[in-house]
């Protein structure tokens, strides 16, 4: 894998366990919320991993974006995809998404290269 | 159809015409591009609308909120569809996006009560 | 009560009720953990009440200054201690937030005429 | 003057001098830098609440919109350089702002009207 | 002490000195209420910081978290009670928030390493 | 050119040739309106570039603020001109923008000492 993505990666799994070994019950729920949210229900995965996509986008918060880059290439979506779903949150967000829409285009890259 | 949803369109529509009356161009271009990001491409109609939907949601932008509701009614969405774009939404947005959930599900009843 | 405090809650109660009603379990569980939180715990209720408020208004959510306002109000916080919250928050999020500044000034005198 | 322009101003008023009755320093001193800010200096009164406004409007708070939108009009700023500054928050902010700037447009023809 | 606090530190108070250096009044005086507001009143400073704590992290600034992490330590604010008030954070702010609480983790623990 | 200069420049240059170079269309006009909206109107370019930079800066992008205030320079707008905007900025948009005007003060003095 890529420095990139496995930095990510690994500085994230870390953190977390870290933050869980705590035992703050708030923040386990949510943590526990975060998992269950997002698989299939009336929705499918795939629909949900976008619409995690976008609300990060629009957030502007990268590592959201590279987390959910991550789950959407992993279940399938192609690039054609996740970019329309991008050039959405940057019409809805504004161009002050457009420096999070490149870091974006290159860890979707890194991912892509490292599959 | 209900006061609500009437009064919510009937200003739109007002507001939009005296907007593109006005011969700003950037603002019309981003009026256009709207149109044409929400039509289908690699990605369906459907899912679309539910990225504008908790695009608008996270942002707390109420009359957003609203107007993608619409569409998602109208493209076949079901109740329970969209209630999970929209727990997700919550989720990602937190605890902050709950009376905007309040006034979504008010509205979205009325959308299915006027079918 | 005065009619908007009424107003408030009533509304408030009533979607809540709908929303809760419709067994989502992402949405049940977020609403859950907003009662936990705020419970005694490290922080006494007060700190924790006056925390929702500043993280309220500094998000700029009135139904949620309010929600936090009649809770700091009912834990016998003073109108010293919660207006000097507030003027941090006015400071941290910048004068983008004295319109909301006005209207919790507004709901908060309803609450002490209406002890 | 019309209905709503009155509305604004006489609650703006109001509430702003129960807010300044209270003697919160740090809140006073606050609406003061907010007058002092807006005073020509290095750039114009003109070119300040341009500023003001294109700040407002990406915040998406639409009080201080209409507020600066009166200050605007009453520095003799024409129509089209107002929607100019708009059009540049609009692109910057976002779709999410145009619900801002239908609300923008409303109160601006109201202003020209009751000159 | 560690190379993360120091590094933070120094360039904070560089950068701070060459600001106020400028002798631009408003930001000089927005300087001047930052250290007032935060002064005992009729809150006490250990909860005036757990304040600017939540706002910070609800508005997702980590510089401003690490700030206000280190004058919540320094006060003698436990962990537990650091962890509490940004588990309220998160709730209200959502899981946009967690990739901030991760490196809010990080520094309070390097804080209390250093001790 | 000194480091962090070229470094921007030389990413979003190359992030921008990607991104264009993927052909989504919707991508695509909003960096060219991003073009046309900041050409000389019924405001000049100058007044433009300062709007720009405060929407960025109270939006909190730090990249966007580099662009802008590299923008403003080359436009011959004062440090005075551009220190007043960004102080601007800082009282609309809060305390919570100040670790943004750190990293401007350092960019500009950078473009300033690279004439």
């Amino acid at each position: 894998m890529s420095n990139n993505i496995e930095e990510f990666n690994d500085y994230r799994q870390k953190m977390n366990e870290k933050i869980l070994g705590d035992n703050n019950k708030v923040i386990k729920r949510i943590f526990n919320l975060d998992t269950n949210a997002f698989k299939e229900g009336s929705l499918d995965v795939k629909t949900k991993e976008l619409l995690g996509l976008v609300a990060s986008a629009v957030l502007r918060c990268d590592d959201c974006v590279k987390y959910h880059l991550e789950k959407c290439h992993k279940e399938g979506l192609t690039k054609d995809q996740i970019i329309e779903a991008l050039s959405i949150a940057t019409l809805i967000g504004g161009t002050i998404v457009i420096p999070h829409l490149r870091r974006a285009y290159e860890y979707l890259d890194e991912l892509i290269i490292n599959d």
